[in-house]
């Protein structure tokens, strides 16, 4: 290999581990490993300012090329300069190379050796993401540090889809390094191989043929088991050249990265910890904290007493449970800051013990905190809601009607109308567009297809939903389908917790799906993994923002109180499913 | 009237305009005025940080007491010591009453002379809102300045409801001033009396009979006129005493507040300055800027070259439009940050210039400015979407198909569905809820009613919307109605375009709203100003975070394509409307 573009030096490496300690230099800036990267998908790190992240510690931003050769484009950032300018970034950027948002990302379309073929959804044009393209876009962006474009396929996948996955990723990492040409930029190769250690070796000694300046590990956290992944994380280290900076991609949680970097890696980047700050979670010194619980309304108590960063040292968990209850922009900006400069530390003292060969003592002391949740007020079991007896015949606005002979009804009693109750009879199943829906496209596996959203909006008596779980768990016997999320928003259960006090009336809700739902919130097949119901209750205005979007599929159950009637002619349109 | 407890110091009065500077003294700090408060509604002023409102400039916030009275709830900012310490806010805090949102929101339910009663949208309890209970709830906020509770009506009132709500807001007035016993906390009045000189007047001297700290006009941009708002804005000034605050609640745009300094207030708020950051509207020194507009994309310019915020010294044109166009919400903190610079920076030169007794040559100049959008790039009038001529058979995914003696469909060629065209037959009109949903409630009268917020998801070939505003239309004739506001969203215009392109086939679309709907986006009824129609057009996840919400009813007008049948025992529901 011809010598690395960053002038890697390698400091220190840790006994009885493989962690190991180094600094590079970028074309913008000098860093020191191990390094985790806030992700800044749209040249923005969500709700961050520029100026916070570099105070805080971040060295390396990630941009997403797929997004931004979309939004705004690469003439635009030719235009301005590049990625630094145009956000006025003052560290250094990696960008990612478009692979794994072409196969993961509902836009996808076809993929040939030529590359990857999508529909934009700024504007409906197909695209052809080629190695070439994606090289030249970054080039455009200006990022530091470049990725070759890959095939990122499922952790899971089988040997043979393995096999011409990296042997493609092969192919386009050496047009990825040709279409470079004279850019100073670096750029790194991706090693997949799934699970297969043999073919992780092979990926990794092909590629180690060409003249990359870092080297990632693909295609992990994309499906398999934790120890799955750490052990192929640290064989596909292993394989790699000592003098290159190691990348796992898309990992992780603190927990995640602390083991992948005792496994030898150095740099990591995660959506993570801004993610969760929107929905009030926080990693502190004394475990994760979920801002939303009651028990931190009145509390004077600093995030973390043990942090250093400006927003522990202002606010109380009172006020950032208010601004979590309130889902005001300031609250996700304020602990997407906590939770980076918290990453940003662990690192920081990840890097110091390995410094002061230390690391294996602080690994094993992080290694309890970063998997608890708030140790001081630790969650006690959820108490199940409580639901009427069965010989309620009312629940909230909600009435059970029995007529001998007839299907027991339950109707909405300040307007009369009903609710549906019996969506899941199986002719319903049978006519259905959702099994449509389901069918996965031609030439893609099960594990690469992009899940189908469906929101459930009214929840109504669960019938609707239920009936959607039974079409999948009949449709999934005859061939294997796209996942299928049903998201449920409503802020009335009393219909449903009327019907399911009344089973006997109600022979769909034996599916035990609307139990689980109302106990826990959330629902995962036990046998279709990929088949998952989620409740958000609350206004709508307020659970619309907290659901998966976009949606592909929305089914309107409007509760009686606000149903608009569908329009008069109805009755001329095909009826699906009756 | 007794000493101000706000220590009140006129400084000058402009010569030829009855704008004044002056400064007072609050529990926390000394505050320069004019002067603008933005708008932290939940102890949160939308996206900002307290440190950069404070650099900026900002001297009071205000908060809102009927939102804060239900999350966090006093009794938090009993144990946390006040709004202040609980928010990290140095400067001086203004609440509101209550009196405008129980009279506004959703929630409200009825009002008599104890108070207002309604519901919680936190855990639907029922809630007096006396007088002292909203200073009970000030007080334990901690503001520097409470503001009496009010009964706010529309301007437009008519002169019984005005001087009766004026009298009730007496009462409530000497009961707020008891309600607040020791408390060092300034209080203001509320000077009612719609636009009758002889009530604003009335109110204004029985107010005066007590020792209110300041007072507001209130009543105000809730349905008038520009000109009325002035001219009894200028009345209402010149009623109070000189050695008082006056403060003009709620107004305004920049414009506004130039107008109403110039009438003698020396106080505002409003949530403009966030809001319309929100869409990437920024008020500039160079008029208006829509930063949405492709005209910026590749823009080097700063946001204003005039303005010294830290965001016009650091950003470009093109990147504040790529955040907008991304709806990233770092763009809601930068433009926000923005206008409200912008706004501190017009009080500033406003009172600079009157203590310098040269205001009357700045406003004049400045009400140029302030009126116009972007003159370095002038909006070109925009061309209408192309309609395909009477003779195209399809747009889109949409085919017309006419057979002779039945009533032309169109349909969905992939699915082959029929798009609903014929909603809006007469008889559709005559059961539906909806005309059930636009009565006013009991007591209320049209100009208080919350507005109807029905979303039409889908919008089809526009049948359900002109069937709502054909109802509205019918219904209105009758009775007063509640304001309804139309808003639909679509990601594809194709069948409406098809059906517009063949009207006379289509008779429902001989009614104009839907070609003004296509052309400009929008539609108001000439003759029922309440009635409106929105298009929001785009990805159903992108448009639904844009639609005003909560929706009270959803019309589900699914584009075939999307759509999910029916439970199967729809044909067992009463059918509304046909």
């Amino acid at each position: 290999m011809s010598p690395s573009r960053l002038d890697f030096q390698l400091e220190a490496q840790a006994t009885g581990s493989r962690a190991r300690a180094a600094t590079f230099r970028t074309l913008h800036s000098t860093v020191r490993t191990p390094l985790f990267m806030p992700v800044g998908t749209q040249a923005t790190v969500k709700a961050q300012l520029p100026e916070t992240l570099h105070e805080s510690g971040s060295q390396i931003l990630l941009a997403n090329t797929y997004h931004l050769l979309l939004r705004p484009g690469p003439e635009v950032f030719k235009k301005m300069g590049g990625i630094h300018k145009f956000m006025q970034w003052p560290g250094s950027v990696l960008t990612d190379s478009g692979g794994y948002q072409i196969f993961s990302l509902p836009h996808s379309r076809s993929m040939t050796e030529a590359g990857a073929v999508f529909q934009s959804y700024v504007d409906g044009q197909r695209i052809l993401l080629s190695p070439e393209l994606s090289i030249q876009t970054q080039m455009a962006i200006g990022s530091d540090i470049m990725m070759v474009l890959d095939q990122c396929i499922p952790s899971t996948a089988d040997e043979k889809a393995a096999r011409k996955a990296l042997q493609v990723t092969q192919r386009w990492a050496a047009r990825s390094l040709a279409a470079r040409e004279d850019s100073p930029q670096s750029m790194f190769a991706i090693v997949q191989g799934a699970l297969y250690p043999h073919l992780r070796r092979e990926s990794a000694e092909g590629l180690m043929q060409m003249s990359f300046d870092g080297f990632a590990i693909g295609g992990l956290a994309v499906g398999e088991e934790k120890a799955e992944r750490e052990d192929t994380c640290e064989l596909t280290a292993c394989l790699l050249p000592a003098d290159r900076p190691r990348y796992l991609m898309g990992v992780g949680t603190p927990l995640d990265v602390l083991e992948a970097v005792h496994r030898g890696v150095d740099m990591f980047d995660c959506i993570i910890p801004t993610q969760v700050a929107k929905r009030g979670s926080v990693f502190t010194s004394r475990g994760v904290i979920q801002l939303r619980r009651t028990v931190y309304k009145f509390s004077e108590d600093r995030l973390d007493p043990d942090c250093t960063c400006p927003v522990c040292a202002k606010y109380t968990r009172a006020y950032l449970h208010h601004l979590t209850k309130t889902q005001e922009p300031l609250g996700w900006q304020l602990m997407g800051q906590h939770n980076i400069h918290f990453y940003h530390q662990l690192m920081r003292e990840i890097r110091q013990s390995i410094l002061e060969d230390r690391f294996l003592k602080l690994y094993h002391e992080k290694r309890q905190i970063l998997q608890v949740e708030d140790i001081d007020h630790p969650v006690t079991t959820v108490k199940p809601p409580v639901i009427s007896p069965d010989h309620a015949q009312r629940v909230g606005d909600y009435e059970l009607s029995v007529t001998p002979g007839q299907p027991a009804r339950i109707f909405h009693i300040t307007t009369g109308q009903a609710v549906s109750t019996d969506a899941a009879t199986p002719q319903w199943n049978e006519e259905v567009p959702l099994a449509q829906h389901l069918r996965l496209p031609a030439d893609v596996p099960a594990e690469e297809a992009t899940p189908l959203i469906l929101w459930d909006i009214g929840l109504g008596a669960g019938a609707a939903a239920i009936a959607a779980i039974l079409t999948y768990e009949a449709e999934a016997e005859k061939a294997p389908l796209r996942p299928l999320h049903i998201v449920s928003l409503t802020n009335d259960l009393s219909a449903l917790r009327l019907a399911l006090s009344h089973k006997r009336h109600f022979p769909y809700l034996r599916h035990g799906a609307a139990d689980t739902l109302l106990h826990r919130g959330t629902w995962t097949s036990r046998y279709k993994p990929g088949l998952t119901w989620t409740l958000l209750q609350g206004p709508l205005g307020e659970t619309l923002s907290q659901a998966p979007a976009p949606p592909e599929l929305t089914l309107h159950q409007p509760l009686p109180g606000m149903e608009l009637p569908r329009a008069s002619n109805e009755r001329d349109l095909p009826s699906p499913g009756l």
